[in-house]
């Protein structure tokens, strides 16, 4: 496994380990990565170069079950078990408007 | 809604309609993201930078059935009937390795 960094990040795409939701798509560096690696219960601290530790300011946090990576090794697939609100508006997940198609 | 493309590409997560698995990251361009809008049963066109119909070469395609964006405006989810494997190694999903932790 050598995953790809692009400027130093790799995208993250975070799902609810439980119902399978797409929460958010998020970005991270090699160290926080690391992180993730050597302790399961990790709150995400990273979405786009903005260092941010999900818990700290909203009190929901994300606990990690299960990582991925990709066949191109430059994409990350992170399960979680999500405590509250995923999305800083207060939705569960990022995702909570349609497009009409 | 004001999709916010970067380098003219936005960054599209795709999603399995009937199980909620993940299956890949794909980048979309604004001209694609107009093409799904307006035809429900398209194939997805584009991973990075490269133009690339998927059905065309592998005979494996992908039909989308809804379609969203996140709170930043910067990030697509698409639901997909998914015909035959995502990945072009031919597995499933392109999250088919998991990184121990």
């Amino acid at each position: 496994m050598n995953i790809k960094f692009t400027d130093g990040l790799v995208p993250a795409i975070i799902q609810d380990y439980e119902n399978g939701e797409v929460l958010m798509l998020a970005y991270m560096n090699e160290e926080s990565l690391k992180d993730y690696r050597n302790q399961n219960d990790m709150v995400l601290q990273q979405k786009k170069k903005k260092l941010w530790n999900k818990g700290e300011t909203s009190g929901h946090y994300q606990y990690v079950k299960k990582i991925y990576y990709d066949c191109d090794e430059d994409t990350i697939l992170i399960k979680v078990i999500q405590v509250g609100a995923a999305c800083h508006t207060g939705n569960r997940t990022c995702f909570y408007r349609e497009i009409t198609i």
